[in-house]
């Protein structure tokens, strides 16, 4: 069973500690992206996992590329071509100062990516899963032609495919998302969302709930999923329940809905002192998969889903470095935090 | 509409992280000073805004001055002379163990000064409100007097003066304070102090309040309040109220004493995880100070120098790096924390 | 008044932060050691403290050494010989993530001592109190042997004798534990446990009170410290009483109970945000030598010993740097967390 | 006297130390550019000095606009539209191993200028000198067409220009630069140049030396400076005189060409154990300017620019922190490094 | 064409900068090993490269085999079992100071290995060329005997052998090594060795050159080459040859004997600013493995090998991360330094 | 044999590598002073070595005597009482740009010392050699009499006393000291300079030496010497001679004078690649007094002092850390910086 995922690596830039941009004189240095968050965390797992993306051959492109080996993702797929190495400035909020992000992933070597620099059939030869998400169709019109090409290659060759909605406004307006992602979405057999997502990209909205307060009516994402499943045929929607209480403490839950069963079941929820918020819902995305290929119960898979994500929020960077040892025993033993020795 | 604060700028050299002062062998350094904090502030708000203060001429002075024109603060007006840039050691506590401050301050330049060191024609000859703090006086005999002299110049041009009381026991005793700050209050249009200001500097006590415990009396601080304006003149009272859970949790409000209406409005409460809260008390006074001199009303008065004062506290140095734009979010929103991508 | 501490010092690598270990690329060095700790902490009170162990002649040695001189410790009875430092390496859990420890302590020169390598009498010949604990037998079979020795000399000397039982499941077995720790405990003066501990070295167990959930009822620790006193002719049983919240908060409390006057008393009970909760143990047998050292009744010992370990939670390391002051005003306030200027 | 410098800010992200980059997980971070560097010096060497660019209005572009005034530069002309902040990576060599810049530097706020973006006429109030460099219009055709009417703006209101050929092979071909830089050339009166600069932009060569060793011939360069001015109109040729023994050790010399009076001026050579040997070139056009703005003589000129860029290539950063009376205590005792006290 | 390295992999601890050991609070992390490094090296050249050792199972040997993957290596062919992770402190000299090494590497889980954890017909299937180290039988006696069996199983299947002499007294006696290396010995086609392992290792000493005072006699290292080619049967011996003129500035050259031609040939003499020495005769091993394998001749092995060499230790960190571009660049431009935009 | 050393100790604050003051936010502490340097040096020596001062009882002093305590130095002596910690800011210089230090001394407690604070017949008792330095005096005039009062008592008892001239310019005049020093010169064994000391404080001078240029003229130095011991009566005059060929290199080497013999010893010259030169005279007396103490002939004794002091300089920091052991290492391989393993 190999998955692969196919979108951005970026270089993130973060101010270290609680320190405002540039407060400090130096940046701490990773690598992250939606898709190459979600092909970190299933490696980890032990998943056979393997990354797609276009980038220059510069340095900062190498060392992205060995931050994916070194957590053992398989990078031979990835092509290389004109363009820039995207990147992202992050300031960790606290308290009631947001945490805040600014992009300069304009021109980046997979935004400029064209049909011809992918061969579908070649990419999926040894591939079972195929993750996307919203982002990349976002990045440039080329990349909706391109992701439109390998759902329907993958949808030939009976490969599985999951999309994380990701709606990201600065890439594209809601009305652009949504005039673009229902095409796509007829090929999604496992589609993951938050609160906000389903609204942007799909135009189906919660009725109750108001995402700016993180205040959540549990019907209404019940009614969501059902309809998402009935208008492109999905067989899961998975929804990520975020409660903001300040940018230091987050409630975290998530629901995973099954369209065959009309049924929807719910993870515990998780009050979590953040270490580092960014790429939780990657690695949520993540622990999914990993409990539908392990052909766990949908119970089992929505508080596998969780549990990975809610440790991914207690570690510092996009890549969730939690095992699924790890993740077990929080199932296990509830959070208490006990020391291991 | 320029501003000027006249004080004191020190070096402060923080232990790292939660680390005991001299456990690890690095000192993190910044500048600050209760005006000069004042100062920053305000220039980040958008305010022209100078500070005047003595210094040595030192790599270290240079330095201080220069952190002060990264935030556009105009430094033209500052003397030089003999006497040594003030310091002092922070150590950060959490939880149970309080953050101690080691003031090495003695035979500053500042605390030198001789009156003949500041022409106030010249100095406020652009200048439309003045301010200064308890912390002025209580510098030097000399300092006094020169303080007086300021507050005489300034009334005499019209300009506004805001004094925060901020009675630091290190520098001189209550009894002292008292036998000096009445004359100087003479001259005060806007007064700001915390819980045990009045007290220590005017002898103006919280009946019910016991401060050492946090527990806060509204009505007490409305006594106070109203008990200032009258044997001052003043037109408002601003004070900070600080609940001290934690080292770590403070609750943070404020309130604002306007003699002329004789009403009291407060600001909402905000339970911070704190990052750092030294300069809390000086992003309050300069929210105020900006409030005023927009022409807010005493309500949004009031939120915003408590909004302020909140954001200050999830920042590390005693500098507010909030602008007017985070501010006014944080009042609309009410501190959810919700990253801004 | 005089205190020996016997046992290991390690060299503890911490990965910085909230990074897991290796995810930076450098590891944050101290020394530790569960006896070496209380020596420590002693030393910092003012008590005139000595720590025994053996040592390897090497860098590494010598500069643990010389952190024990820094403190003030009398170093001069260490022994040296073959085998190495051992160390452990410390990743900081936070929220639902637990805090790890790997040990590599193996083949250390301490773990290779023989009974020829200590001369009791020379040793004990300035000494008026000796503290030990459940890890210094578990090492080897010979320091099981080193350890009744010991006992026994210092009881023939009158020496007060205290033994922190200190269980660790990878230094050996319960069963071991069980099969030697009640015969040197026919020498213990005050004994100082945590949940766990009576349990797995003595097989005197809570009944109702469940570990794993750090649920505690308060009646079984009464019977628990009975028992150990009618079994081994204790004086003193003192239990730290933990609540694992999560990695990030817990609750922390005690008990002392006196055999003579057949009661227990209880400390208050502070929820603390930790920062670094390795080292609470040893450093709450540290406060409670130095309370009943001093003679101090029963409620003052426990509430010192509580209060010395809630403080040493609070800061980053395994060494307790709490003062005998900041103790006392942690006692007498309460742990509001008001800035010390 | 106020000197205006036009031209790009960019963020410089250094791995520390000599490790490669992205082996340390941070960069260090600070602001550069060219005309930026010159504006700095010029500044802390208390000139009154302005810089103009073009900025997107974000945190990294207000960070780059705070360093400049942190040093004393006037920012108040800068202008703000569409574009990213560029950068750089950089790798510090040693040794045999060179230093490696990595340019993200397209699609930068500066290289989308549109000739509306500056009103010259407003810019050059208060200016006497304005200077830029071969790198202006090497980032994009609109900027070609700005320099060319910057220049002829400030020739007609007699303002001195000066101009640092500074070619870079990544920005534009030699043969573009050909095609651009002579036409812009006639409105230059102080010309700077290092080796390779005036072949590659204007075609003028050295006959004998050979760049790439590092050996220099100086009638070569006299008779480069000849031509440049007789082509040119130039009053003055300055050009810098690097031998590269190592990433380590470099020799640094430059000469200065009169036009008038048709005759050179060598300076000194330092043999410099590099610190940081980017923004040398810099250091030595602000030395320059100073001289001639002071109205030292050509040798004295030539002295202070290349002992001023001597000592940036001793400082980290891209700024020449150096102050005149540092330069001209090197210039004195000739470099013997004796500790100040 | 597949090269497998065999041997041990070290965490090493450095004290950062000059510093002495534990002078400062944290230690420096990397992985390291005399035959992980030549695995990384030629992994960094576009080998395909495989490293073999037996580790524990923890978060340590999970961090180093992840190192390894970093750079591109096959790990697939790791055991585990029981036994430590080695490790060794690092303090780098300067001038007059020594680098110094402090070793903890005994009971490693290498060390501890026996015949049955490695079944070499299957290690040895895609394999072309297998090297190992002086390092690996002074690990144990068990290595000693795993070592001839990897030997004879790798003659029989036709690849090639490669052996550093690498002695370490510190492992073994030199009367020990040379009761085991000749034996090994005979399945080896390249010997590489630096100026004391001939000597110490196999009895076979320069007869004038003066180790110690690092004064080299090529015709001593001529007549050692040929005399281990004449009693071991080798293909070719390497030798690398260091001035040491203090801990900061080396010089660095070596010699390849063709035993078939029975010709040398010497490489250039580099001058090393050192930034760190360790690694530097694994990175020449690399260097020469893949001279070899390319096919070039002699000269250009021989002076590839020690380019690399040299470029290695202008880097931090036992791993050499030169490509074989910047190589090919040292041996064309001789080592100026130049920037590279 | 036990050694005293009396004066002062600082907070160094020094900017960390070679950045300006202040470029980095922060500042690399350690503690330092003339005389605690000598008592630490010698206390790594192994000598019983006690240092006396006068101090704050605040977290910095306490700091600050642990860090004597860390090297073994009994800091019993030391009296407390008003005043501030001196401390002083260190940039580090590099090839042309000198180090840098900004002394915030004044007001230190042992600048407010008075003859009462100090009872030189208890001081004394357990002493056998008592060392002090020009700095001592210069600090007040108090201190001037507490010196004599010291010396006068030490010779009473048959003490030996070494001094070093030390000449500080910023703690006062030539003249001042030449109005002081001679008298208190009466008193002394062994007396230490360097080029400059003996001219400024005595009044002695070298003729032909121009120290401003590092030109060193031993004839010179021989007369300076045999001038001071045939004044004061000194045993012993040691110099030390120190070429600054810049900031990153000097060279560096000594002699002693034996005034019965009426003999000069020169030392080796080294040439250091300097890490940190502050402190070098400092461990230059400290491997003096060590090298009497033990009863070494002359040029033994100059050969280890200098060695002592060239190996200081290879380390970070104002305190030695070179041990008997790694100083004699030096001596006999003198100085070709092999690793050692």
């Amino acid at each position: 069973m190999k998955v692969l995922t196919f979108g951005e690596i970026l270089l993130r830039l973060a101010s270290p500690g609680y320190s405002r941009l540039f407060q400090k004189e130096c940046l701490e240095t990773s690598f992250c992206g939606a898709e190459a968050n979600v092909a970190v965390s299933l490696a980890v797992f032990g998943v056979n996992s393997a990354f797609l993306t276009r980038l220059p051959k510069n340095d900062v492109a190498i060392s992205a590329v060995n931050s994916l080996r070194y957590f053992g993702v398989d990078t031979g797929k990835i092509v290389y071509g004109d363009g820039r190495m995207g990147l992202y400035y992050l300031e960790k909020g606290a308290s009631q100062r947001p945490s805040k992000v600014i992009y300069d992933r304009a021109y980046s070597a997979i935004s400029l990516s064209k049909s011809e620099d992918f061969d579908w059939d070649v990419v999926f030869k040894d591939i079972d899963w195929f993750h996307w998400t919203g982002i990349d169709p976002a990045l440039s019109d080329d990349m909706v032609e391109i992701c439109l090409e390998a759902c329907k290659v993958a949808k030939s060759k009976g490969i599985t495919i999951s999309c994380d909605l990701n709606y990201r406004k600065n890439l594209w307006s809601s009305d652009k998302a949504k005039s673009i992602m229902p095409e796509l979405m007829q090929f999604v057999d496992v589609c993951i969302a938050n609160e906000e997502d389903a609204d942007k990209t799909l135009g189906i909205a919660a009725k109750n709930s108001n995402e700016e307060r993180g205040k959540l009516d549990k019907s209404d994402y019940i009614s969501i999923s059902n309809e998402i499943c009935r208008k492109f045929g999905c067989e899961y929607v998975a929804i990520t329940l975020r409660e903001s209480f300040s940018a230091s403490v987050n409630g975290w839950s998530g629901l995973l809905y099954n369209a065959k069963k009309e049924k929807v079941v719910f993870s515990p929820n998780y009050k979590i002192h953040l270490v580092d918020r960014v790429g939780g819902g990657d690695s949520f995305a993540a622990g999914l998969i990993y409990g539908l290929i392990c052909g766990k119960d949908d119970q089992e898979v929505i508080d596998f889903a969780v549990a990975s994500s809610c440790l991914k929020q207690t570690m510092e960077g996009d890549y969730n470095r939690a095992t699924v040892q790890e993740i077990e025993q929080l199932i296990c033993q509830g959070g208490n935090g006990r020391i291991q020795r």
